[in-house]
């Protein structure tokens, strides 16, 4: 029997890991799991308490295919708190995690053999969902030079090989935590919107920031035709209850609903529900203290890349990354990551996954777990790269 | 700016009803609802109790993409206790409802250009997301004459015009209710398997039956390929938690799993966890209760039906509708709908959101809510059917 030739996702180097490590934790050695994108901490507690009231006593049926209109107001009143841009809630899309809302949002406005440009390194999803799609993956090789981020004379250039269709930018990104500023994200949306492009702006790591320059938003180029995707799992740690959202321009409102009712149906009833209290003043707190935590966590690793070594550190100016380049210890990354979980017992993701060129030579570490296991596992790495310096 | 050809989705007519339903009611008239495919009650209390405890004190963390392994034991464990089918967890793929189950199995099994088959009437996303991957969709014209569902013969007639890549089958049926029998599911995954054609059977409305006949699972076919997609929404009445699976042969295990882990990350992990609780004898126990209040009301409609007048009805062995030929009337369903909700109040769904050819013959009633309400809706159709006759 046929299996579809687009069902052929390239396989993560990071899986190879996670295994190595419940493995040697199966085996009862412990291990320092700094691999994953995921904060430590879950849900706040106004989130979930809100959540046992409504299984006690609350409708958990379908809602509306862009989900419940007391989460679309309250999401829509957040781009006023926080970036003083108002917005009509029927420009917003619940999603089913940001997942869901790439999915809607790269169906809406893209078709087969379509070219979607983004940059590399970044997250793999974004290429592998278009690739599924039948759209064509467009890399836009950006290093340290540009803070690993696109620029206009990288689309420019691009553009003049064959018209693109489609831009994807991320800000902070995955896996390197570069930001993209206000004058450069305007730069870009107007390119866009001036050469028929759509700009998708994943912003699911909105609100963690170590800087003092705000976090810029592509919800300002809605009338250039640019489409927000955002989360409940970082900023708000709610991971595993799949809620996301878009803020849509008036073209892509009506496709994108009937796309959901489709395709999804509706986001989980009850997440969006309780979700609604992520913005109460004890939700927004208990994000910032998350924030704080990543902060300190960040202060130690930055206080300590001397001794790390890496070069070619991406700035790390949000989400809880850092991307440095390994390669003066000669080894490959997936085998840099290999021979660390094995002799030191801390487990980190290969750049290969997020970069299958230039890959080999970074890794990721997430600092979304404690200062503690942070701090111990610079001791163990920094420990351990002395002894490939004297073998 | 270009919005994706793939966006433009046909509208469904019962939109229009929905809207105007809405609106009667906040103009404090009443309506009796009829259209949703949605069971009254909700989740069983053991399920919402497992939730509150999770709230409390659980991991609401990603889940493997597959979903978590205690999910994936009860699913296949289930398939032993109702079919008698040993099934190894390891072909269990938890997902996001069955729509996440939907768009993992297409883009598995078909690429952009495939023909896949399925009957019409049938419910409309099928067609809809097969449309958006790029796929061509075969319609097989299935009447009364072959209980709405599909035959051998339409397959061998469709497959002779140009080779077939899938075929989708449901039983029981949305929107007739009527099922395939074990010899004839048989036959059609064994063709299925001889040809290399897909077979991918919605299993969503399994347990909601009446009749004695035990309704056949395609999980007895995984080795001609048969792929089959259930939900949690049904049966166990858990809509908006967004839960369902599906049972993978071989060759699309590896295949579903990468792709879940890029197009949804995992499903929703409260209700993953708490779901287990569905397969309790209490979580059994309460979805039994709930197929009893439906075999009342449908015992109601079926002794009425001779008042109703409508000719052609289906079966309605399973599911929870009745969908009846009302072109006796004179009128078109959308027409014969729209006036119904305007001078009696009650809202069904016109059979054109099911049918693009002969749905303007059919309306679609859903008796999942209670048996008053469907005795008092019964009660207001045949009274206005005598007002049409009498114009």
């Amino acid at each position: 029997m046929k299996v579809a030739a687009r069902a052929h996702v390239p396989p993560f180097a990071v899986m190879e890991i996670i295994a190595a490590a419940n493995a040697r934790r199966a085996a009862g050695e412990d291990v320092l799991n700094l691999c994953a994108g995921e904060p430590a901490t879950g849900a706040s507690d106004v989130v979930r308490q809100r959540a046992i009231e409504l299984l006690t006593s609350g409708d958990l049926g379908y809602t509306e295919a862009l989900g419940a209109p007391g989460l679309r107001a309250a999401i829509a009143a957040h781009y006023g708190d926080w970036y003083g841009v108002a917005l009509d809630p029927a420009r917003i899309a619940v999603t089913t995690g940001s997942s869901g809302g790439f999915m809607l949002a790269f169906l809406a406005a893209f078709d087969v053999g379509d070219r979607v440009a983004l940059a590399r390194p970044g997250y793999p999803a974004y290429t592998n969902i278009l690739a599924a799609l039948g759209c064509e993956v467009v890399e836009l090789a950006a290093g340290p030079q540009t803070r690993f981020q696109p620029t206009v004379a990288m689309l420019e250039a691009a553009h003049a090989t064959k018209p693109l269709d489609g831009l994807v930018v991320a800000s902070p990104a995955n896996p390197t935590g570069t930001m993209i500023d206000a004058a450069e994200l305007e730069a870009l949306a107007d390119w866009c919107g001036e050469h028929g492009v759509r700009l998708i702006s994943d912003e699911i790591y909105h609100g963690i920031t170590y800087t003092d320059a705000r976090v810029a938003t592509a919800a300002r180029y809605l009338g250039s035709g640019a489409v927000v995707v955002n989360s409940f799992s970082k900023y708000w740690a709610m991971t595993g209850w799949r809620l996301g959202w878009l803020v849509l321009p008036d073209d892509l409102v009506a496709p994108v609903d009937a796309l959901a009712g489709n395709v999804a149906l509706c986001p989980p009833a009850l997440a969006q529900h309780a979700g609604i209290a992520a913005f109460s003043p004890e939700g927004m707190a208990a994000a910032r203290e998350n924030v704080e935590r990543y902060a300190a966590a960040r202060a130690l690793l930055l206080s300590r890349l001397p001794e790390l070594g890496w070069t070619h550190v991406a700035p790390a100016d949000g989400a809880f990354y850092l991307y440095g380049d390994v390669s003066a210890s000669g080894l490959d990354s997936v085998t840099w990551c290999a021979r660390l979980l094995d002799e030191a017992g801390v487990a980190l993701t290969p750049g290969t996954d997020f970069d299958p060129v230039d890959g080999s030579r970074y890794v990721r570490l997430s600092f979304a777990s404690s200062v503690e296991v942070v701090r111990a596992a610079v001791d163990r790495i920094v420990a351990w790269q002395r002894t490939l310096a004297t073998a």
